[in-house]
């Protein structure tokens, strides 16, 4: 009887793509982050907001994904900012083959920070890998301090939180200890990050702390 | 040769059950409503602001759709309001059978308008019939005024559109005419009402224009 082969690690036609991508950052000396939050967030605004307090040894690039229109992209092309829009046409998501494909139009040699803007959407990006460093994920205080708690996945897959909107804490009635206990409640390893990209307040520390990321991956 | 039957109009599983459901509401004298949006636009707000001025004629139960939890629903229950959670385990979206499923746990003889709360998701829940009336897409002012630009699809599918948290227009420096263009641009059909569950702002008119839509079909 012959031997049948058992082949482990066999992975989908999106995480060998991952991989590729994520082969692709580590020879070019490229940290890459995914951005995922909520349609409204602040996913831009958190972009541009950490790209004017990084070092100017670090070089940012975007890519930026939407069902339609090139709104944001416009915005960060307008700062300089190497960017390429990528269009899902009614995909709720990013996937690993439109980042090799975006990133083949953008200036690799330029770049050695990727912001990679998802979909605004809180629950499907968070099922598929785009070969990434880093999994930001963007919540805001208007959005309200529940939401790791009904949406539990997407936070459970973040590396990093920033909690945007910070200077309408009051307004909103927004608890953070019980949004900080949700979010435990499904990640015991999340960096959470309390910014508004308003008025500025605790970006300086959130950038801090990417850029000893990044030097410790790349620099 | 033998003639091919030529079948038009099959329905797929989903808008089977979905007919299903339309003609159970249509039976029984109820109308429905499938509220879709952004997670943390307003939802279960609007639902209770609504509920709250209705007449006594009307008397409303709650299918209420999210990823894991039963915050919602314990909120909703607290107001005297019958109301059934379904927890999708992960799904971006209710479908027709979780609304069937719903319903078998609502006691239906004392409802006579169903408001059905999709899971928060701008762009998913749009191409799932449920067998609902009428869709309702809640957006909010801090998630932004260019949302119906990059999530048409959502906006295209709505027959009204609430535009909640109208007492933070100024802070957040809201264009609800750039809001209402975009609308417009997808959508030459869709009632926009401006509304705030906080202040109560615009409340009234939603209402009477749904206790009109209300007594046409049902009353």
């Amino acid at each position: 009887m012959p031997t049948i082969p058992v082949v482990k690690d066999i992975l989908s036609a999106n995480d060998q793509v991952a991989l590729e991508n994520r082969n692709l950052f580590d020879s070019q000396g490229i940290l890459a982050l995914n951005l995922m939050a909520s349609p409204g967030a602040g996913k831009t605004s958190a972009i541009l907001s950490t790209c004017a307090l990084l070092p100017d040894t670090i070089r940012p690039g975007v890519i930026e994904g939407d069902l339609a229109s090139s709104i944001d992209a416009d915005t960060i092309s307008g700062e300089g900012i190497p960017v390429v829009q990528i269009n899902t046409g009614g995909g709720c998501h990013l996937d690993a083959p439109m980042i090799k494909a975006g990133l083949s139009s953008l200036p690799m040699e330029d770049i050695n920070l990727l912001f990679v803007e998802n979909v605004g959407n809180l629950v499907c990006p968070a099922n598929f890998k785009l070969g990434t460093d880093l999994n930001v994920v963007v919540a805001s205080v208007p959005e309200g301090h529940d939401k790791p708690y009904k949406y539990p996945g997407m936070f459970a897959a973040a590396d990093v939180v920033l909690l945007n909107k910070a200077d309408m804490i009051e307004v909103f009635e927004f608890d953070v200890d019980y949004f900080q206990r949700g979010v435990d409640m499904v990640n015991d390893s999340a960096n959470l990050f309390v910014i508004s990209c308003k008025s500025g307040d605790g970006l300086q520390v959130w950038v801090e702390w990417l850029a000893e990321r990044w030097h410790n991956v790349v620099g």
